[in-house]
């Protein structure tokens, strides 16, 4: 290691304003936008090619050498080729000996070989340095210069020097290099650019289909009824009131769903009587994406506001005020104030405004670059007291909003009640579950198991 | 170092899919817990504890051994075991030697021992080389799988390749290693997860006694005067009327303290003619949460708007409008145009509007990740340029919201002017200062203080 | 390397709690005010100066010493000296031999030199380690102690222990050091200070442009033509009114902006038959700049929304509508329920509600930290397909919003039509262009040209 690190040492103080010669293997579509970039950076590029005559489509600044003359040429050389090819690396492993290797592939498939593509690489080459990195850059966007996605670059690699070589090299590049340790990391960081937000799947999924279910529900409830009974043509409601409907049902659902896992989990090991046993599968899975069942909670519950604010500018809901004034004008009545109303109407909304407004803050909190800022204590404050507050706000807002009509029976319509009664028992479930589990003769037990209590330890083993 | 830092490297690159195996001296519940965690990544661990026959609770593929013998299995050795128990270490200095320890203390008070914990294992096994790490991580978290806070795991040591083996652990583990620089950081780590919001204290404090205080005075004169004197019964104020009386109020006037202290730093500054004096230790902490401050006003600021905007849904409100047209329509008048009144509350609402959009700017450029992404420069010009127009436009909507009922004598009850009147002390106070200050016979001389310029060079001495 | 790297080490390790001695070079406002930090951070700070008497503003607790002398009793060497003055460093260079020179200098200008000033440093004194550091901290900021702003300190330079040292150091002072790479990133470094949102000027006075148009435009048509031929005094729209149209047009405006580039860049690619010759510059800075105008016009889009929910609120409208029932009432109508008429309320209500929703989406997405947490394709998924759902939908609310009113005459006047209509223009060009660029006879070809099929090779030769 000594020799070869004062060698790269010395590479890399000599001249400072001079870049050093970069080789790149392959001269596909990304080897040729590495290389183009590269030059742009002020890098002397040399492409290493099985054929050193098709080189029309390659940077005009760049030399086409045999790989063996490439490789000489420079002491990191990008592997622009794909892993079933690189075997043509082994005879030249004597050149390769203490070069420094960026390996820049991706595969097709999450996990499709056994070893990353950098560790067969390193097997292959044993006496180079292999480096893992670009392979979450796009070619399209280094070629257009237009990267204004995620300008990581994730780099791994056993080798300290020739890790900061390619950290130097992507940073002229004006990219963000991200050392991810030593060569291990290699897999998850070529599974890392396949991957379409595999954490959001299940509750958007879940979500969409509540959403489905209460569209079709509230349009029996609010425009076939009406239609069918009363000849009343409200399919405007489609628009905004049924949306409106689904909206709160949905959000205060996955709310709850949210902290139902935490719940569920509790009971699990006050009845085991040990926490050294694993969840089972659907509940730790449950659990890893609570963040995002909220985030959608927190999308529905913005949209919820939205609809909610607009009320007042609607057309329609202008008509029906204007038409109920004009109604008690003509009968020369003027209703008085009903107190009770006044009540109920303010306070559903300042329990709604409340609730939303923490849901905001827990939303902002789990902003990556927030919660990196708090500790795990008060992580856990405001993750578990604030969203309880939140919970009981929002299920105390959808109860007040009921009032007095909630078990009346002319708010059912063939039998169906209405949507947020539905939305209510989720929650509820929660909170009362939590409320018994609040108790000391069930909250003691369960701080000591958390804490490694156990009831039966030979359970374990 | 040389020697040692090519074995580990021998050690680490030998065969890449195979983990070093972990030794961890202590088998209570922190142990325990990184012990299962570490063997569900792949890494063999033995424990070391004084008696090997307790091993019930510890996970199944882990051997026990004696503290001597699991010491010698192992390259990195994590101390489970609180600090008063490290005399133990003593004895096993020899074998200790050149090993990585990893302190994973934490204490009970901030600040408990004049050195860190980690500096006194440092201090106890001079050969061995000690890392920080994994303190401000929580068992329950790591045992359950369910690390959804925080991912961070601070790291210092005064060994770079102990400190790299440690991280590539913590990033094996699923945690984000944050390489803190030398042991001299320990002391900080060992503090920071027992910290709870320690710099949003004073903020909130003071934020929810003017919410009282201001609480008190609306109920006294906008509920229990007119049940008084007029015998109406507005108790339902207190759900949202009130809430919209208070949450200006305490915005602006939290708003106005941001502004404060520099505008008193200044005074101060001119008043010595020098800035190398210390301010008065009040000042200091007020300057240092001036940010937390600013976000507590915005919070309240965000439930104005809020509060605002439901007005037109709000029951009473729709009751009042109506009541107001049938009298009109009973007297059969209609009143005109009124352009005056038009223009008084279009610009008041105006001017909240634009104050309340440059108010949430602020907010935003004080995400960490975007302050991050500003200089130094761009940052002032935000924070001082910016907050003092969002300053002056607040003042001015509540300014204009008065209007000409500002002096009118009816506007006083029980002697008690309107809140928002109160609110107005502070920030216009802060804006007339601010005005005289920016006059050049005052600006001037600042400016050459500030750049380091002393009218008495020798009051410094 | 291995000589010096131990001795560093050894003097890192000895004893933990006691710092190590640091040399500030230059007794200007930065030295003096970095000398105050380090002291209150327990650093033995020593002064090298020209003349050893002007001690008075220097912090008491300093030693003042000639250059040499101070030099001597340092391992590290901050050089608070503006670059004119470097020279004096050569005769020294014997005793900086083997020590670490942190340059902290800032230029006046952006690339006001040819090469950095600390490689010109390093050029000057080749046997010292040059750290450049600091340069992003304001004197200002350090001497108040209230550095509220970015805390973070970029460190380059091409010893990596020296690097270490100065991060170590950069971290005792409160602040957060991010290692740039070797010392060839001292350019960008210093210029980093010098810059005021540079990416933000062209949105932003785009922006401001249009504003000023259509604020003229909206002027001259509800204002001005209403006073003219009908004498009435709308002047109070001002306020809300016609900012409440000037918002909406700029914000679909610039969102379709950010979507002609993306466009233009397509049909170049498929009339070039090459994605390797570089696009013409202003198109390149027009991309570069498309998140800044997408934020830009997200802060439209959110005025806009904030002056629509007021609507209810604004005396004028509470009056237009409480005259317009006392005229039905008047006259003993009733209108009843127009369908039609509530259907284009309520859609394009939601709509806008359901394009704001995405727009505030994409905003969030476009956070750094946000940004940095998706991989390529799901930042492409977000911003191309989101986009564009936001676009559309955006461009329908504003089609649904003129409705039928769209090609009356009576709403042109003085033949000008109304703002919303040439917002348009723009949007519906983006959203035809990009439908056609979709049919496979235009989009098969383009796929390939972005994977670096060329249609003329010889093109790019």
């Amino acid at each position: 290691m000594n020799k070869n690190s004062s060698n790269i040492m010395a590479l890399a103080a000599t001249t400072p304003n001079k870049r050093e010669t970069v080789c790149i293997f392959g001269t596909g579509d990304f080897g040729r936008a590495l290389g183009h970039k590269m030059i742009q950076s002020g890098y002397p590029v040399v492409f290493g090619s099985r054929s050193t005559q098709t080189s029309s489509m390659i940077p005009k600044d760049a030399e086409v050498l045999s790989h063996a003359e490439a490789a000489q040429k420079a002491a990191i050389i990008i592997i622009a080729i794909q892993r079933q090819h690189y075997d043509f690396l082994i005879p030249l492993a004597e050149i390769l000996h203490g070069k420094v290797l960026v390996d820049v592939s991706n595969n097709l498939k999450i996990n499709q070989y056994p070893e990353s593509n950098a560790e067969y690489l390193a097997q292959l080459v044993p006496g180079a340095k292999v480096v893992k990195a670009f392979n979450t850059v796009s070619a399209w966007a280094l070629q257009s210069g237009t990267v204004d996605a995620s300008r990581q670059v994730f780099v791994c690699g056993d080798n300290m020097e020739a890790k900061q070589m390619v950290m130097d090299i992507v940073r002229a590049l004006g990219l963000t290099p991200l050392d991810q340790g030593s060569l291990l990391a290699a897999q998850e960081i070529e599974n890392y650019p396949l991957q379409l937000f595999p954490m959001w799947k299940f509750p958007i999924l879940l979500s969409l289909g509540l959403a489905a279910f209460f569209f079709i529900y509230s349009l029996i409830r609010d425009v076939i009824y009406p239609y069918v009974y009363e000849n009343k043509d409200f399919s405007f409601f489609i628009a905004i009131s049924i949306p409106n409907r689904i909206c709160p049902v949905v959000a205060l659902i996955l709310l709850a769903l949210v902290y139902l896992p935490g719940v569920l989990a509790a009971i699990i090991q006050l009845y085991r009587g040990t926490k050294y046993c694993r969840f089972p599968d659907w509940l730790d899975k449950w659990m890893l994406c609570r963040k995002q069942l909220g985030l959608v909670a927190l999308a529905f519950a913005s949209l919820h506001v939205l609809y909610t604010l607009v009320i007042p500018i609607r057309s329609f809901v202008r008509w029906r005020i204007s038409s109920r004034i004009l109604s008690q004008a003509l009968h020369n009545v003027t209703e008085p104030l009903n107190t009770t109303h006044a009540w109920l109407s303010d306070s559903y909304l300042a329990l709604g405004i409340l609730g939303f407004f923490l849901f905001v803050l827990l939303g902002i909190t789990s902003l990556p670059s927030v919660s990196n800022n708090v500790n795990w204590r008060e992580f856990r404050f405001v993750q578990s007291k604030l969203g309880y507050l939140t919970l009981i706000l929002c299920t105390a807002h959808t109860l007040v909003y009921g009032g007095n009509r909630f078990l009346s029976p002319s708010s059912y319509r063939w039998y169906l009640p209405n949507a947020y009664m539905l939305s209510l028992i989720v929650p509820c479930i929660v909170l009362v579950v939590k409320f018994v589990l609040i108790f000391p003769c069930l909250d003691k037990p369960l701080s000591q198991i958390r804490q490694g209590w156990e009831r039966n330890p030979q359970y374990s083993e």
